[in-house]
């Protein structure tokens, strides 16, 4: 989960949020909410693993103002040996005004892909399970 | 078309071009696409005709690096009255790095959906036929 | 004041956070300052006050890194009529990493330079008292 | 030499190419300019040279609007031992619409400051040498 405002950098000539930029809010939501379920991505690096994206989904429902404040949220919609899907959704006031996502793959240090590494992949599944609960 | 070098702004700490990064990529070709095709945004904003960004699909298909050339291009693979799709795909040394999609809207300056104006979508359409003959 | 963490869109090919990223966290850094002294910039814009930047400082002191947590600082250091001068640090840790200032002018909806609005510029002068006496 | 079109992404809820991105567009200038001067800052990394941003000025003396094209040139004015300044300016239709500097110093691969290698040093100088005598 991560709430920011709508600052000036986030807009466009066109008075709203820049559509890229909703990605960009999207990294800053999956980093903390795998953070806050055990997963730092800067540490995992430190051992060797990066996180790649692979594919993106993004969908924009509503337009977002300068001054507006914003909540995104993450959740893990599915976990296989070497990737993970997240979904990923942006709320002004409680209502989604962009929804997404993002495929995730596990690579080394290299670029190869490679499996999850069991402590992540325990963590992801846990996640997973608590999402589901929660619908 | 749209041609440009990978520089340090366009990278992340991974050593690559961040992937929020190529949508911004998908927007100077499909500028400059239209534009060539007789669309120019800038100036049908004048005349209150906006396009906005509905969707988004992004597929990573291999990474790019500091200093190199990326070439992106766009088509018009469907019309329809008041919104269209834009194909894109970015090539380095005429391999594609990524592929994408973009569903567009137009709006009024109000951000009410509008038709396409009669003669945007003309040329909208020439642009599909053309690139229907390439293939 | 506004912390945030080094995530990868805040970074580029060298490991660290991209130079001109420092502008945008400057940015976020005097909204939140300005707003928790009473000046909510997006208000003023409904008001037909805009504030620009005119001219910019930046010191770079030292790297940052993915996942570090950085914390922005701004300070109001001059105040004159129709423009104020903001000083901005960025710190990690306690330390200080990159120094800044920023010249801001007010214009009125077309652009035009206007005198700062009178609550407006006793906000800014309050904060200046504050800062100096912080000293 | 680096020219551009303003695209959507370059410009802010303003209207105008937001502040912060006048140092992008100095990163291309200097990036091009360099290279086409014999200095191509990907190759030097390679073999060990990095250049790091350390100082930044900016003036931003008129707006830019989306669609405007804009030429960013850069020269350079001073060469010392480990670092060089180089100065910059945005034209549009053959106005300056932003002025700045960069002092940029040299570092090796661990980021410790390092002598400008000879080679590199040689061309910055010839670079100076005739922008001096454009003057």
């Amino acid at each position: 989960m991560y709430r920011t405002k709508v600052y000036y950098q986030d807009t466009d000539a066109g008075g709203v949020v820049y559509f890229a930029n909703y990605l960009k809010l999207f990294e800053k939501s999956w980093f903390e909410y795998l953070l806050s379920n055990g997963i730092s991505l800067p540490d995992w690096e430190q051992q060797g693993t990066f996180v790649l994206v692979k594919n993106v989904l993004l969908d924009l429902l509503d337009k977002a103002y300068y001054g507006e404040e914003l909540e995104a949220r993450t959740s893990v919609s599915d976990v296989k040996n070497a990737q993970f899907t997240l979904t990923h959704a942006v709320f002004r006031n409680g209502k989604a005004i962009a929804r997404g996502e993002t495929l995730m793959v596990c690579v080394d240090v290299k670029g190869k892909p490679r499996r999850i590494p069991e402590d992540f992949k325990k963590r992801l599944i846990a996640c997973q399970t608590s999402s589901a609960t929660m619908i």
